[in-house]
């Protein structure tokens, strides 16, 4: 199907090559007219993945990019790579391959999209640059799929360099921004293939505990009618010819399915705060896994099912996505994660305590800021050897209008919140189902009764009692996997300062 | 720990009855306290689904809604309900209840949750208003944990009452506008229940099968920076201090993610579009299954796959939703949706010529109007005896400037939709994967070149060729379902004229 004849306009180097002599393998390679679907041809491609010893001596079809080429004399050599896998390639002048179409080979933009047919060949010594290190592929024809330009906005091999204290000259490396700005470039690494891979996972495991626990999905509006958690940091949107807002999350609607006895749900989608944080941990839209729960008569038979969920994941994580985790390994070297089962669960008087005893002064009411969190999350390293902990029974004081106080102590809660590394992950609670303590507790908040009517409502016709919390994906993707900025682990991310890509 | 001593301030009637007299009975029943998890009893909760034969003379403890009660002398039969079940209870005078206890039963609002621990009896006839046809509860103790409100804004068996033509004295319905007023209640019903828990079984088909065949779930932003598909239709958002918008679909970062070798990726989340259309059919928010993949020669690979994992949605919700499918029939009756296999794939022009047969004059390059859609489901449905077909090669003219133009016949495109009974489901393309041929395109278009930069530089760094499409989770399921307005399939429904609740 492709022809050495085939053309298009923009690509002038490679035609220059190919017209500029009379040459005997001319048939044999070239710019591949567009792909647009004209045939369907029965070529099999085989995967990078699949070019091992057992498929030596085959003639096989390949499509990849153009990692690496490297001419040397008569002969090219190329890294073909496909996702994560690699294997070299090598064009020679021969029977197969002019000179012209060695020059050919070895002018191919980096990371264009080839097709190549190629006979597979054990080597000798293992090819150690490769994840394919027993064969390498002799071409026999070389077509440009779709032709990379010349000059890429980053390097894929600097991208995936781990960074280390005191640069030393020539090791190059990415910085953030760059790698934002081109994400669909940063996105093509190892590193961001396994990180992503292993994301999709987390989604994956989520859902399939939940589901075999007997949990419903379910669907919840993002385009809401009053900004009705507060009113802060809410994003604010036209709605024909009047205002509407963004969802800061889906706890409202996760409870009025409570009340529609779904009896446990979860979903998973996009939650927005309008926060002018610049932070290692904050965006303005992530993704929340959510969960909401009726139960009989204490919310810790929702906090355990929470708990098992998290580990359910982890253990998930640890048993399918290995790979993944060693090849981030690779560029950020991180302690692979722990955690107990059952899952640790401490008071918050007992975290303050270990802070106090370690140091730290705080109020009893206080909320534990950021360093406060991590310094715990040390303590509780050391003294429990987990990195994955509960803390419950939060003060009152810190916690949203519909927590349900403790009904032994006033100035605590029902409330919890889960870290990872030292990092909230979760943050959730028994829910207030009365209508009279709701309201009783909304005002005692100042919050506007109008604006949250039909939440209120809902609990108006027989409710449970129930619990959930919402988990935010980038935080347990960066802390399972020991990153350090939650941008790594969003692949479009979305903060006060950046809306593109 | 529920005593009859407990009372909430509220609650008078209740009280009156409970304090009126002597009452042998009266630690028996009464308004527990609420439940603020004060303790973690062993009592194990009974569910009424497992109220059968098999449990006879045993005492259990259930926790219900009282979906009606009727007194009768020296009895109340009282029918609980839990989600799409329910079972008959009975509160006599004699040793565990006296009159002043059934009295108290009786006088349960409808709705109200409750805790009843009583004996399991075989009946010699069938309880007929019931799923738990066999037996009935006998009341020993009865406890409101949560108390309903005693007008109730529509009523369950109402909603459930399936529509008929000339109605019939006597024979109430809810309307829609009530329905979606009161929807914690009206989510209540068995049709409700039915209808979202086949829904969430759509989500669950679709990821399990775009899983199995390999694909990667993504995240796509919803905060876009420009409204990149035409500027139409598309919601804006204050983003501090400048303008955002909604992203109309995920195609452009799906497209994105393909260039970034993630070779097939699939994700679901909500989709807004600013249409002020108030038909059966559309809403400003619903929620996309979208799928994008790379492919080696012919788009048709990808059709095939989409094809593919929509028949098994199909054949799954057959296999694994049958009770939920005759729950909705009840109310909703419809013949069983239908399917080939193969997928029937019919091209545009073929479509055209069935329809002109049947007297419809349309010119070749004329996108179908809604009415023509639904004639054509019907000629079809009549001539292939399917509810499901894809409809290829659309008029260049009528689709999206990135759509890939078919290269023999420049008025076509390499493009499909996807119905199910005569309504389209799903739109979907090859993409334009070349950034020249893009720009060409997209100026023929009259976009502005500035606004969709990112999108067209993410092709120039070499990009295979690539489909997908989009499918409306709620028309599948109301489809499927055969109910008739999109309403019904989404909890919170978002429309020009509804936020709330």
């Amino acid at each position: 199907m492709p022809s050495a004849n085939a053309s298009r306009k923009s690509q002038e180097k490679p035609r220059e090559i190919m017209d500029a002599a009379e040459d005997y393998a001319k048939e044999r390679y070239g710019i591949s007219p567009m792909i647009q679907s004209q045939e369907k041809p029965d070529r099999i491609l085989v995967l990078v993945k699949d070019l091992t010893v057992q498929k030596a001596d085959e003639v096989v079809w390949v499509r990849a990019r153009v990692h690496t080429s490297r001419a040397k004399g008569k002969q090219c050599f190329l890294v073909l790579r496909q996702q994560q896998f690699n294997v070299q390639a090598l064009v020679a002048v021969g029977v197969h391959a002019s000179k012209q179409m060695v020059k050919f080979a070895a002018n191919i933009n980096k990371e264009s999209i080839v097709d190549i047919e190629g006979v597979v060949r054990k080597v000798n010594q293992k090819v150690g640059s490769c994840t394919q290190q027993d064969v390498e592929l002799h071409v026999q024809k070389i077509y440009v799929v779709s032709l990379a330009e010349p000059r890429l906005p980053l390097q894929l091999d600097d991208a995936i360099r781990p960074e280390v204290e005191g640069e030393e000259e020539g090791r190059a490396t990415v910085n953030q921004d760059t790698r934002l700005d081109n994400r669909v470039i940063d996105l093509r690494t190892s590193t961001s293939q396994a990180v992503f891979r292993l994301q999709s996972g987390i989604c994956h495991l989520f859902r399939e505990t939940l589901i075999n626990k007997g949990f419903v999905e379910i669907q919840t509006p993002k385009i809401i009618s009053a900004a009705s958690e507060g009113g802060a940091n809410v994003f604010t949107v036209s709605y024909f010819k009047n205002n509407a807002y963004l969802a800061q999350s889906p706890q409202l609607y996760k409870q009025m399915c409570i009340c529609a006895d779904f009896e446990k749900v979860f979903c998973i989608g996009p939650v927005f705060r309008a926060e002018d944080s610049n932070t290692h941990r904050h965006l303005t839209e992530f993704v929340g896994l959510d969960i909401e729960m009726a139960f009989n008569y204490h919310y810790h038979e929702v906090v355990e099912e929470i708990a098992d969920t998290l580990v359910q994941i982890f253990k998930g994580l640890q048993e399918r996505f290995q790979t993944e985790i060693q090849t981030v390994n690779k560029q950020f070297p991180c302690e692979p994660f722990k955690f107990l089962e059952p899952t640790l669960r401490l008071e918050y008087c007992e975290a303050l305590a270990m802070l106090r005893e370690a140091g730290v002064e705080m109020g009893d009411e206080e909320d534990l800021s950021t360093p406060n969190e991590k310094l715990l999350g040390r303590l509780v390293k050391e003294k429990y050897d987990t990195d994955f902990y509960i803390l419950d029974k939060y003060p009152l004081a810190v916690r949203p209008f519909y927590t349900m106080p403790d009904p032994r102590n006033p100035k605590q809660s029902n409330s919890y919140d889960m870290f990872m590394r030292g990092e909230e992950i979760l943050s959730g609670a028994q829910r207030i189902h009365d209508p009279q303590l709701l309201t009783e507790r909304a005002l005692h908040h100042g919050i506007d009764l109008e604006k949250i009517k039909a939440y209120i409502d809902s609990f108006r016709f027989g409710a449970p009692p129930h619990a959930g919390g919402g988990i935010g994906l980038e935080r347990v993707t960066m802390l399972f996997l020991g990153l350090h900025n939650v941008r790594q682990t969003s692949m479009f991310p979305r903060d006060p300062k950046r809306l593109t890509p």
